[in-house]
């Protein structure tokens, strides 16, 4: 029988343990939300404790796991398995994760960072399934990437590899980035932008059907609201989501003359806004490659659904 | 002893053939100028009579060399040895030229871009010594790229990956490139835009000291004549190193944020443009980039002269 694999994603709201088989599938969860303030000592003990909890309740030794996965938002240098920094928790500034938690099992602990997880997650289980290679892309917040080359995740020497979303896209853009600089993907094109792309057009002089008052809050302007926006036909929710689809086929393009993969991957959040979101950015994208693909390259969306960060740490003790 | 590598560097002007030891020194050398409007079976003719009387002349057989490794301008399908297009020679559009030149030798014969050939080579004798993955960009009239990663080159599917002269770093830009597009890193800093550039500046009303006559050819501005420009003190050719340096900085941050590689070698005519340039490249690299390095890159100029077409064409048997 096949060991049982254990993924667990330290995200910035909750914290989900889980047992996963080898088709993906969640035997048992564990969800806590209590786990961002706690100091590093703390935290390792409860990230340990609910992974044993989880083995005790599914009668598992540790044996009978290949080992365990953790994913978490951030710069890591994956060698060493330490946290550089992270938004997502408070301190961990070069913490020792990966061997802090290690010292409490025998089984491999590995940590990376949640978007390669999730795109090994989807390789193994999901959209990436009978490919050698693939580009993973999650769009929500931010944008994080995960770089599959015959079929091993590729990290680069730190372990920061796949920021597309922090690749310079029009230098001559306004909006500064989280990451300190103008013109990136993720300053043109993902969540985080949405508040200011809302405000710009409305600033234009640019008609909205939606409740915006003199003292409208617009950091209340995200993905959801945006969608809300275009169902109710608002032309600025709709130009938005078709400025966000433009670039992040733009993108989609500079990672087809770069990898020149067989497959891309899009998942996260704003892949609800639907087929205009989706449509334009696959138009955009077959609108700068034209005739220079000479072999079969998909583009798809992802098949794992809410559970894709625990689930793609699960997946990392396959590789 | 090691056997002897050849290389074969099919250029739009000259055809060079040699052999080449594995410290990357050319041992001997042929070179040909007459190749390019010979039609498909005379230059597969030409190019084996070439490499035999090579062999022939140093009194080599067959079997004391490793193989023959050919490079060539355009999109090739690696893994079958196709020409797909090329603009170094006419007709060869879909040309199984690897297997044609392969019926006349027992050794093997690989086929690659030129810009991928150039990267090994320098990665097997020139900046990459030492290193496990490195980028090689190539400026002069377009950009060529190599990725190399844990010693082996990374094609992608077709075998076009690398392709960081077409990703768009300006959709706004107004110069359409010979890829068809309007934007990419090509289009905004390689010799190929400079006649373009420099045009734009004057009939912005920018200053020149260039004899710059209302019948100029602007065809004739190229790498040379802005730097002789710039070493006049010409203004106009002084921005255009800069602005070039800029958009080649902006890529060079690029491909650190999708690669996070430990090397990055620096080729191609345009770096005669000498300090001004690279210091430019750097600088903007560096403001991007600033607290996002977490491990050492290196930022090198290639070390491989002239010969690196054919040089890095003979170091592909060695992968």
């Amino acid at each position: 029988m096949k060991k049982v694999l254990c993924g667990v994603d330290i995200g910035g709201t909750k914290l989900s343990t889980a047992l996963v088989d080898h088709d993906g599938n969640i035997i048992d969860k564990l969800i806590i939300y209590d786990h961002v303030d706690k100091p590093e000592d703390l935290f390792v003990e409860q990230v340990s404790l609910n992974i044993k909890t989880l083995f005790r309740k599914n009668q598992l030794e540790e044996e009978d796991v290949l080992g365990i996965g953790m994913g978490c938002a951030g710069h890591l240098r994956f060698r060493d398995g330490v946290m550089i920094t992270t938004s997502n928790l408070k301190g961990f500034k070069n913490y020792p994760l990966r061997d802090a938690i290690q010292s409490n099992f025998k089984i491999p602990v590995i940590l990376d960072n949640d978007a390669n997880a999730q795109a090994f997650g989807e390789f193994n289980f999901g959209a990436g399934k009978g490919y050698n290679s693939m580009i993973f892309l999650t769009i929500s917040t931010g944008i994080g990437a995960g770089i599959i080359i015959n079929h091993k995740l590729y990290r680069g020497i730190t372990g920061t590899a796949g920021e597309f979303g922090h690749t310079i896209v029009n230098p001559y853009k306004d909006l500064l980035c989280t990451c300190g600089n103008k013109g990136c993907l993720m300053s043109c094109a993902c969540g985080m932008a949405l508040p200011h792309l809302f405000k710009q057009k409305i600033e234009e002089g640019k008609e909205t059907r939606m409740d915006i008052t003199e003292d409208f809050d617009y950091s209340a302007v995200d993905g959801k609201f945006i969608k809300e926006g275009f169902d109710l036909g608002d032309p600025i929710s709709k130009e938005i989501i078709l400025d966000s689809g433009f670039y992040l086929g733009l993108g989609l393009y500079n990672i087809f003359q770069v990898f020149n993969p067989p497959l891309i991957v899009l998942g996260g959040g704003l892949l609800s806004w639907g087929d205009i979101y989706l449509e334009k950015i696959k138009k955009t994208f077959y609108e700068y490659a034209r005739d220079m693909i000479f072999d079969p390259l998909d583009i798809v969306v992802s098949k794992i659904g809410t559970d894709a960060g625990v689930i793609g740490a699960a997946s990392l003790p396959l590789e």
